[in-house]
Formats: structure tokens, C-alpha cells, sequence
């Protein structure tokens, strides 16, 4: 038998090496029938819906023990699916007027929903629309009489194979016999994947061709590591991956010693990394990987998924709940950054031929101050509760900060007036994600208390190339000495004026980036949760001021490829790279 | 009787007081009918084909005699229009298969060619949509035996109403008699816009209203230099203007004393002055107003309003035509620099998101490479002529311009080995239209001979604002401290490495960006011939020595609107804001 190779995205890290289990999904098959009797029809359709919502309530309180509040939550939300009038009524609607059976209509109204999430086009609303789908599949299987498969009946070491994993059946997975699993769909930050690293479970996801390669019970190793599957593999590669497992287990043991460790280079400065956030679920990931606080709370999910804006109270019970279980650590808060790839459709913004050089962030806050006043009321109200910073997303001139900054005293003094608390010294930064004001940071040093480097958004129009746009993703270039110069002059511009810079775009947690951000004096690091253990480990073994002499050599070189093999070659281990 | 104001597009300077004389065109009345006689129809067709054709040589030769060669040209492509099989043969062959009248064969054929050309949303494609109406105009005319005005046969001091003048229609002018035009439609950069200045006749456009404002043979006053049109004006107001205009007058004569002056400010400082041009015809512009070169030659035009690729030997001819008129000057070829707002239907690209930030310029020459070939061999070839530099656009990182730069050489090695005589020490240079080329620019300048800064996209990308999107627009800064930085930083490290540097975009010809160019030791403005000569003037009078002081304070500014004041208040006399 002949090894096979399947190249897929690395989702969750690790390595599994087991027999394939096949999870199929049995066959829906849909019919338009007439129907007679109406009544009977809802009342079916409504027996299937109590059996879907008694099952989802089992799985929920399995990962409620097995994952934790925040992964149970997702279905919490399934349950409010099944609950929704905006769903339901319509599917009884087209059952009675167009005397047709529940099949039909349930599977035709879900299609329209989830249809309009995915044109949406983006990752919050496709998730949605997955969502839907899950529920839909469920309600359908009990309408047709048809068993779906149940992940949690596995009772030996398997890898997992599917098409896609629903969230609810990886909720399902038992962590004991379940070793890995990998998908012919989905992405790095789809549902089951980030279930997966939540889990633990060494996962590979969109290998296009998974599920046509792999016979059920063939041997299997899953390297999450890198992305890969190997199908029979030789048992040289047996042992090879099973001492690349060992090793792997070690460093994740190593890195684990490291959660209540300050972040102190080799020769003793100290750091403080940060976390990335989305939704107040998200802090429990925080808090398990140790990061010293929030970075980056981005605001925008609040306004998604939604009809119409949030509320005053329902912002202000968001912002609690991230600052209290944050405790005394500091959240850095970004106002709403709408607009470019981030649609509300309920705002109705016209289309603009550039969206990302529109009118978005704080451009449409500082005109739709309605909207903008309500965020900063909320988050003025709940600064009572913790350590809150906040920050201003997209500012290109002096002129928006302080349009930005004075609509936030006044907010601040209409709340002291009104008698209510608001904490004293809540710091104001802002994002610098735009070239101008990278530039003129020494200006704007004058007037901020904290600066935040956005290097997705600096990146793209730095470089003038749309950043998901892949003719020109040769382009967006992290490591190109223009992006590193303007880095460098935002941190010097600000210790100039007893000011912090952090960074919360995805370079903040790059392997390569990070030896070269030390070096140039940036104060905080914010990252994705998951990389914070990681980073640290890093650093504690980098020692600052031979960084800060090496960034004097790699401010004058040429390329974005000699910078990148300069840092690899000098400051990162070999070892490092492999794991 | 009360004086009426509208404001419109000053679309040519100067002022113009007379009685307004209403140029009406005929209502062209157009029905379907079903004809017997196939042949007759086509004959009628073909009759008043050729009395248009009769007609267009009449204007053609009096646009010659008192126009110039340039301006006839249109006329020469109005009758290529009326010569074209791929107009004419579809409507004989709609005459013939339907069996209906010609006057609606035509207008069906040109409306569907005057839609497609509207549709591509580019300028000189809606010129050559208004080409197209105004022969179908034309000949409908005489298939419906109406006439239609002659304003040639205008023989009294009038200004001329319109709702829009077609080319022949301005062409027709007698600059004896018309003082001047004002139309409800248009812009600066339309076919009448031009022709009104390259005939020295004020002109306001885009009026809107302007037709029904207006009765036949009331007192108009028309201010070609800011815009504005006043009816029935007092005795008062006529007398101001009658004061403007003399002072204009005396400002135009002043201006064309400097035609064959170097351009040196009051303390010895030698600059060049330079104009950006599209086309080969627009050399006897470049000259009247006496540029020192061209600092700017658009190749896109070459590749527009076709169905296919120019090939070698037409650029060659129109590179060659420019070099040659320009003698010894020396004349600064841009590479194609099509994408963004600039599609070309036959490459067939795919949409996308944010085009501004796309595949565009080198981007896409560097991946076509036999365009870009094609392109550089005519331009190699083209280079004993005169005194050719070619630079390369949208350049934002080292490696593109080491690629392309290499593919020239390539180009001219071949073409020395065919042998193929290629001009010696042909300057090679590169647009800094990218904020990353412009912090880059101590890299670039090893390698570079020159650099054009291009203003208008460097104020989008560094402001992150599209600059045709009107909700960002107040982002357009111009004088924004960080911009002015960014050119500094690109003069200063091109001068360290003995290189020179030029701009071509707007801001080059602006009356309040000049001082502080010249203050920043910038050593080529490039910009629309009609400025040349104002200035060449402002020039004159400013101090370099001066203005390098200046130029440290304004370049730690804060904001916009503090440069501006500050400029306008120390180096901009009061009257030549006016005028």
C-alpha cells in the first residue's frame, strides 16, 4: 500500500495518528407534496421541531461539561433558531397557504435565510447562515424519519472524517476516543475549527478531496502542525510523526508553565501581551492563555446579525461583562469600525466603488453621531467596572481625533450631569492604521494618551493593495522596511511624549515580526488568544538590546525577502519553525 | 429689472459683457416607419451622409484656418465616424431587414453605440460618445430636411446660450463676434471646455439652469474665472467687471511676456516648468504656453477607444511625433498606467472590490508582459528623436522597479542586437504615487534616475480616502503636513544620491502648493500647459532661501487648514487670488 498525501489548512494544532472514521451524512431527500390536512401537517412539523429542541438541550449540557459556558452557548443560540417567529411563522404560512408539506416548506424558507446571510459576505454572517443549517438538517432528519449521525456513540481511537463537521457535532466529540479529525470544506476560523482548538483536537480542515481519498478504518495521521494528512503511511512515517508528536507535547508542556509568567525578555524588559477579542465569550480564552489584558475588543459583532442597532443597555451589559471578568486588567475598547468588508445592512450605505477608502470607522461615526454617542454613553457607563481604554478606529487627521475626543467629553459630562458614574482617567488613543497618521505621530503624540498599531489596515495602503484581493497579495508585505520605518516612527514619537504603543494586527503575534517589534520598543503585543503562550515563550528568550542594534541594520534594507531571512536566520531556532 | 447670479464650472478664463444670443437646436422628431423601397431608402441615407460629410470638410477647413491643425483633427474624426463600415453597415442592414425608414435605423444603430461608450465611465470614452451624437445629430438633420444652427453666421457682439455646444458647433465660433459661451451642461474637461480655452474665449459650464434663466438678447456677464453668470446686471456690477476684465487683460499680457523666460525665482533658483499631456496634439499647447518639456506624457489614451492592443508601430508613431515636435526638450513618458478608473473593455479583467488599491499599472504590465514589451520596444525605438525618459507607475516596492527596469534593458539589448539604433543614457525613473515608495525613497534613489511625485493618487493612498468618493472628499488634503513630509523626505534623499526630482500631479500647478514646493527644493513642476505661464509668474517673485525657512515651520504644522492660511497669508498676494 502506498502512502497519500492531502494538503489542507492547519485549524487546530497537533498530531493525530488512528484509524479513519467515516461520519456520513445520510441522504435529505426533499419532495413538494400536497397536503390535505393542514392542521395535522403544523402539528408534525412542530413535533419535529420539540425533538430537535429536546437534542440540541442534550448536546448543550454535554459541552456545557465537556467545553465550557462559552462553546454551549453556540447552542443556546441554536435553541433561539428553533424559537424565532421570523423563522417559524413563514415555514407555517407557506404550509397552510400553499398546502404543502413541512419538509418543503421548513427546507425552502431556511434556503431563503441562509442564502441572504452567505450573500452578505462576511465571516460573522456566514456563520449565521451555518447555523441555520445545522438546525435545518436536524429538523428535517426528524421530519423524514431519518437518523443523522451521532459523533457521540464513538467508542474507539478514531481520526474523523467528513465532508464538514456542524457545530453541533463537534460540540458531540469525545475528546477521549475522538484523537483528530479533517474536512473536505470550511476555513481556519469556521465553527468546528475553532471548536477544535478549544478542544484540543489536532484538526485539518478544506483538504477539498478528504472524504474521496480515505476509505473507513484506513490508517491515518492528521498533522495539524502543518496542514497535512497522510493516508497508509510507511511506518517510517509512523515514527517519524510520532516523535514529532512527542516533541510537540513537550513544548505545548513547556509553554503551559509559562500562563501566570510576566513577559520579560533575557535581559529583563518587560512587555505586555494582549488578547484580540470579538464578544464577551471570548474573555474565557483570554484568561486560559494568560494574557495580561485586552488589546483589542472589537465592537463591531455587537452591531451584527441584527435588524437594528444595539442599545445603550444592551452595549452597556456587553462592556460589563468584559471588564468585570477581566477584573483590574486593562481592555482597550475600538469605537465601531463599520463599513469596507464589515456591512450593516440596516444602516443602508450607499455601495462605493472603494470601500476600503470609504466611508467607514470613525468617518461614518463622526456623521451618524446619533449612533457614535450611543457606543460612547455605553462605554463611559460601564468604565465603573474595570480598567477600560478607548480607542478611535481609522483617524487620517488631528482634526478627527479631536471632533472624536470632544464628543466623548461631552457624553462624559452629560453622564456626570445626569448624576451617574463614570471613572476618572479613562484613557483616549487611537488606532494607526492609515499612512498620514503614522507620519504625523509626533502630532498626534501631543494629544493621545496611547496609540494602537492596526497593520492590516497600515499594510494595505501603504502598499496601495487590497489586502483580500489576490492578484495583489504579493504586496501585502509585513516585513516591508516602509511598514517597519513608520512602526518605528509611531513608537519613537510617542516615548518622546511618555505615551504607550501597542499593535493589534495579526503582526503582533508573527514569529518574525516579533524579535522586530521588541527591537524597535513596542509596549504591548495583541494577538489571537491562542498565540499569546507562544509569544511569550518567545520572547523570555530575546534579549532587547541586541534587538534594538540588529533593527538599526534592518531599517535600511531593501526588501521585505531580506528582512524576513535576516530575522529567521538570526533570531529564530530552527526547532521553533517546524512546531 | 433685477440681476440674476448662477453659478456654473469656470471653464475657460476671462470675462465676457454682451447680449446673450440663444443657440437652439431643432427638435430632431424621429418615427418608426415601414418603407417599400429598400434602395431608395438606402439612397436617401447615403445622400445625407454625404452632405454631412460636405459640410464637416467646410468646418474642418475653417477650424484649420482659424483653430489650428489640432482642433480640425476632430473634425477629421467626425468624418471617419460617418466613414466607419461598423456604424454605417448595421444600419443599412437594419433599413434593409426591417424595412424602416433611415432616420430610425441611424438613431437606434448610434444610440447603442453612444450606451455602450457612456456605460465605460471614462472620460475620453463619453468624448467619444459625444463625437458620435453629434454627427448622428448631424445627419438626422438633413434626413428630416431641418437646419440646424450655424453659429458661424453669428454677426454681432453676443455671448452664446446653450444647453451643451457640440465640437462643431465651438468650432463654428467667430472669436470676432462671440464674446463668450455658457451652457447647462459640461465640465472643465469637455470637448467645448477646451476648444473654449484653446480659443481664448470665457466660458461657464454646468450651469444647469443657465437656458431657462436666460431670454434672448438680455445682458449677460460671463466670469470665466470664477464660475459665475449675472443677467441683467446693474450698471454697478457691469462697471466692476469692465474693471476685472481690464485687469485680467493686463494680467494675460504680463503672463505672455514670460513665454520665453527660464523659470528662476527672485533669488537666482532655476526651476522647470513642464506639462502633462495625453496626446501628440497636445504638444502645440505645451509649446504656445512655453513648458520647458513635458513632464508627464500619459501613454493610456493610445490604448483607449479601440477594440484591441496599438501595436508597436502606432505607439511608435505617436512617440515619435512627440519627441520630434518637442525638439531637444525633454519629454517624461509614463508607462501604461491603465486599471482603477481606467479599464480597457478588450483586456477583459475581472471586477474588483476596491480597484483604487488593485491590479493596476506595472501591477499588470509586469504579469502582461508582451503589452509592456510591446510598449517599451516602440518607446526604445522612438528614443533617437529627441530626448526621451520613461518612468515606471505605481512602484511600491524595490523588486517591481528591478523587474521592470529589467525588462527595458532586456528590450534594448534585443533590439541593438537586431540592429535596431536605441538612444544611449535614456533616463529611467519611476512614479512615487505610493506611500511606501515615498519612505522608501533613500532605497529607491540608488537606483532610480528621477522620481515624478504623483500627487493625486499619494493624497488617496497616504489619507486613505478614494478621491472620487465624495462622502471622504474633505480627506483630499492636498496640504496635509504628512504628505508634505512624505515629498520632503523624497526630494531630500533623491538630491543626497544626486538624482532629480519632478511632480506631476495637480498639486504641482497650485497656486498655494508652488511655494512650498519650491521651498522643499523640488526640481520639475509638471502640469496642464494653461497654467504654465501663471506660474511662471508666481515664480518670479517668490524667494527660495526664504521659503526653505518657511518650509521647517509649515512642516510641523498640525493640520490642513493651518498650512493653508499660512500660506495664503505670507505668499500669495491678495490679487492673485482673484484673478
Amino acid at each position: 500500500m502506498t502512502t497519500k498525501g492531502i494538503l489542507g489548512i492547519a485549524a487546530s494544532s497537533g498530531i493525530a495518528i488512528a484509524k479513519a472514521f467515516r461520519l456520513e451524512n445520510p441522504e435529505l431527500k426533499i419532495d413538494r407534496k400536497t397536503i390535505q390536512d393542514i392542521e395535522l401537517e403544523i402539528e408534525r412539523f412542530e413535533k419535529a421541531l420539540t425533538k430537535s429542541k429536546e437534542e440540541l438541550e442534550a448536546i448543550r449540557n454535554h459541552a456545557l461539561k465537556e467545553l465550557g459556558e462559552d462553546k454551549a452557548d453556540i447552542f443556546s443560540a441554536h435553541l433561539l433558531v428553533l424559537n424565532d417567529p421570523e423563522l417559524i411563522n413563514p415555514i407555517k404560512e407557506q404550509i397552510k397557504s400553499e398546502k404543502i408539506n413541512a419538509e418543503f416548506a421548513l427546507n425552502d424558507v431556511s434556503t431563503r435565510f441562509i442564502d441572504m446571510f452567505k450573500a452578505m459576505e462576511n465571516e460573522y454572517m456566514q456563520e449565521r447562515a451555518a447555523d441555520i443549517q445545522d438546525v435545518t438538517k436536524r429538523t428535517l432528519a426528524h421530519l423524514l424519519g431519518v437518523t443523522i449521525a451521532n459523533p457521540s456513540m464513538i467508542s474507539e481511537e478514531v481520526v474523523i472524517i467528513a465532508e464538514d463537521l456542524t457545530p453541533s457535532d463537534t460540540a458531540q466529540l469525545n475528546r477521549k476516543y475522538v484523537k483528530g479529525f479533517t474536512t473536505d470544506i470550511g476555513g481556519r476560523t469556521s465553527h468546528s475549527a475553532i471548536m477544535a482548538r478549544s478542544m484540543e483536537i489536532p484538526a485539518v480542515v478544506g483538504t477539498k478531496t478528504v472524504t474521496d481519498d480515505v476509505e473507513n478504518g484506513a490508517l491515518i495521521i492528521i498533522d495539524g502542525l502543518e496542514g497535512k494528512i497522510f493516508v497508509n503511511p510507511s511506518e517510517d512515517l509512523v515514527k517519524m510523526y510520532e516523535d514529532k508528536k512527542v516533541a510537540f507535547e513537550a513544548q505545548k508542556a513547556e509553554w503551559a508553565k509559562l500562563l501566570n509568567k510576566r513577559t520579560v525578555s533575557a535581559d529583563g524588559y518587560h512587555v505586555e501581551l494582549a488578547a484580540n477579542i470579538g464578544t464577551p465569550e471570548d474573555v474565557k480564552g483570554v484568561l486560559e492563555n494568560g494574557a495580561e489584558g485586552v488589546g483589542l475588543y472589537r465592537t463591531e459583532f455587537l452591531y451584527m446579525g441584527r435588524t437594528q442597532l444595539p442599545t445603550e443597555e444592551e452595549q452597556l451589559e456587553a462592556y460589563t461583562s468584559v471588564l468585570k471578568r477581566m477584573t483590574d486588567k486593562p481592555v482597550v475598547v475600538r469605537t465601531l469600525d463599520i463599513g469596507g468588508d464589515k456591512e450593516l445592512p440596516y444602516l443602508n450605505l450607499p455601495k462605493e466603488m472603494n470601500p476600503f477608502l470609504g466611508f467607514r470607522a470613525i468617518r461614518l461615526c463622526l456623521e451618524m453621531q446619533d449612533m457614535f454617542r450611543t457606543q460612547l454613553r455605553a462605554l463611559l457607563r460601564a468604565s465603573i467596572y474595570g480598567s477600560l481604554k478607548i480607542m478611535f478606529p481609522m483617524i487620517a487627521t488631528l482634526d478627527e481625533f479631536r471632533k472624536a475626543k470632544s464628543i466623548l467629553i461631552e457624553e462624559k459630562e452629560k453622564l456626570q450631569k445626569e448624576g451617574i458614574p463614570v471613572a476618572e482617567n479613562i484613557e483616549v488613543g487611537m488606532m494607526v492604521e492609515i499612512p498620514s497618521s503614522a507620519v504625523m505621530a509626533d502630532i498626534f503624540a501631543r494629544e493621545v494618551d496611547f496609540f494602537s498599531i492596526g497593520t492590516n489596515d497600515l499594510i494595505q495602503y501603504t502598499l496601495a493593495a487590497d489586502r483580500m484581493n489576490e492578484r495583489v497579495s504579493y504586496l501585502y508585505q509585513p516585513y516591508n522596511p516602509a511598514i517597519l520605518r513608520l512602526i518605528k516612527n509611531v513608537i519613537d514619537a510617542a516615548h518622546k511624549h511618555g505615551r504607550w504603543v501597542g499593535m493589534c494586527g495579526e503582526m503582533a503575534g508573527d514569529e518574525v515580526a516579533i524579535p522586530i517589534l521588541l527591537g524597535l520598543g513596542l509596549d504591548e503585543f495583541s494577538m489571537s488568544a491562542a498565540s499569546i503562550l507562544k509569544a511569550r515563550s518567545q520572547i523570555l528568550k530575546l534579549s532587547k538590546s541586541e534587538l534594538e542594534k540588529a533593527v538599526q541594520q534592518i531599517l535600511n534594507m531593501e526588501t521585505t525577502s531580506e528582512v524576513e531571512s535576516f530575522v529567521k536566520n538570526t533570531f529564530i531556532q530552527p526547532k521553533e519553525i517546524v512546531i
